[in-house]
């Protein structure tokens, strides 16, 4: 299973707006006889790209898969089926699949008389998966906020100044982080500020990130460095700015609360656009409001061995005034890149 | 020479003002007869210690040192006499002594015809001499900055509230590090806002550290729990400070430059009494003070998950502006302690 879950995370950043799924087959005396993942949504899921693998020698043998074989015929047909049809005598699988019309693959299964197991490393497969399983159990995507900062908290010095506090293979980092996720989120002051390109470099075969502004007054600059073709692009405004210095920029007009727009109303509407995971690169305001809306899932900050003493902090007001409101997490990861250290926390609450 | 390198630190934060020194015997075939440390000022060295386990079984054997035997007549009889009287046969040591007093241990044991190394594992036994060899090239104890703080830099909620935001596992590594220091600043600010104890608890045998607390106009209350009789405690007042409601106070007054008492004035003053390490448990204003007069030699962080968005940072104005001056250091370590992260840094530049 623990391969499997690797082969799954191969799929990361190009399967939405489904799961990453990673399927091993072992033959009838427990060989690997076939292996493979989701790629791209449309496209073959785990179990069939390893039964093909497999051939007939998956008869009489055992599928290893991280997700609940799916039970419905979308694109593809139906994976309970294939294993049925492939004449699989065991299924094992991690998580069971939340998703309303593609669950009960593990009933069919057994009604073919297939022994059924689930839940084996179910913590790391999900894991593996949480952008997905978040975005069906919440109807948002799974949000990773990312900053680069001081060990005292800073993002830039007192003028401004902030190229680099991070290395260069933090950087480099962050283009990973970003070839994983289907939508990278910077506000207008950012984009004005730092003009950042936001695609992935460096990362061959990747599947570009859809690029969002959020620009409620449509401040954006025609000549913007994020506006070019390397990758899609969506600028986000107020439904009644005014965008006519951004012919053939793909827009979308959200309405505005309290003059701003609001954090649920962007991620309800990337959701319905396929966007299972955000990577959210922007500055303190905005990663204040996603803070202050409960729409921050993880978050991976890049600290630097450097200390400022002035100069903006990585986060803005986020709402929270005294000791008892702080947003707690869990350190999952804690590692050097180069020079820095790179800590990765996820909400302390359970919510399931 | 490691195992000599752990038992020097078993006298952390008790051999001020001398460094602190680990020895091992080898008899002549080389098995473990003798080890020591020197264990307080006066006490006996790490070599005597150790010789006195070995008995005779040193003659002909082998020395392994931290540091240079020393050759001066001080309380206690010069080592390198002492190794030569025991018919040790060969002295390895690590780091040559840099003290002008004591050096030439290494030449006089040659003289008599002890075979002499030095330089073994030098790297390792200099860190954890890192203290007393700072003082003795600066002439100022050597100046570790700990501060708590959350992912985003803050020290405190906007309401100033800040209990707990680290976890009862980073508060009695706290206790280990003081323990390690022959003195604990902090700030008037401080002193008056948390009431800090500033004793080590928890831990048997301490001696417990120097408390100072920096008070330039004399606002300490004659209630703070830092005037307990737990430790000693040392209020640093200006010159004309008044300070009559605080009888029985042991005082240091120094002169004011620009209406504050300087950092190096400060520290010269604790070098003198004997202070070679001092633990800068301060606020953001202190800690900017000692960084922006260079006087900070290592960090250590506890960052808790938590974020805050609000509130104050752990570095206050240090003196720089923009990105260039940033003060820069490097990761020595990164552990998690509870659930939080300690860092460990040390500062970049190298003076030696």
């Amino acid at each position: 299973m623990r391969r499997a879950i690797a082969l799954a995370a191969r799929g990361l950043g190009s399967t939405s707006p489904n799961p990453v799924v990673g399927s091993v087959i072992l033959d009838a005396s427990g060989d690997i006889v076939g292996e493979g993942f989701h790629q791209r949504a449309g496209g073959p899921h785990a179990e069939v790209h390893a039964l093909r693998a497999a051939g007939d020698r998956a008869r009489g043998g055992t599928a290893l898969v991280t997700l609940e074989p799916c039970n419905h015929t979308g694109r593809t047909g139906p994976c309970a089926q294939a294993l049925i049809d492939a004449g699989i005598a065991r299924v094992v699988y991690a998580v069971g699949d939340p998703n309303p019309s593609a669950t009960g693959g593990a009933e069919t299964l057994r009604r073919a008389g297939i022994d059924v197991e689930g839940g084996l490393l179910a913590d790391e497969a999900e894991a593996g998966n949480i952008a997905w399983l978040t975005s069906v159990r919440l109807g948002r995507p799974h949000v990773t906020w990312k900053y680069a900062a001081t060990l005292d908290g800073r993002i830039a010095a007192a003028d401004g100044t902030s190229r680099w506090i991070t290395s260069a293979e933090s950087r480099a980092d962050v283009h990973r982080l970003r070839a994983e996720c289907d939508a990278v989120v910077v506000g207008s002051g950012t984009a004005r500020t730092d003009d950042p390109h936001l695609a992935v470099r460096g990362i061959d075969g990747v599947v570009q990130p859809l690029r969002v502004v959020l620009d409620t007054h449509a401040t954006t600059l025609p000549t913007a460095r994020v506006l070019d073709d390397a990758a899609p692009t969506l600028v986000v405004v107020a439904e009644d700015a005014d965008a006519r210095h951004l012919p053939g920029v793909e827009l979308l007009r959200l309405p505005l609360h309290d003059g701003r727009i609001g954090v649920h109303d962007l991620l309800t509407n990337l959701h319905l656009r396929g966007v299972r995971s955000v990577l959210l690169e922007g500055g303190p305001t905005l990663a204040g409001a996603f803070v202050a809306a409960g729409a921050v899932d993880r978050i991976v900050g890049y600290l630097a061995p450097v200390l400022l003493g002035a100069g903006p902090g990585a986060l803005g007001a986020a709402g929270i005034t005294t000791i008892t409101d702080a947003l707690r997490l869990d350190v999952t990861e804690s590692v050097r890149i180069g020079p820095d250290l790179r800590i990765t926390a996820t909400l302390a609450t359970k919510e399931h």
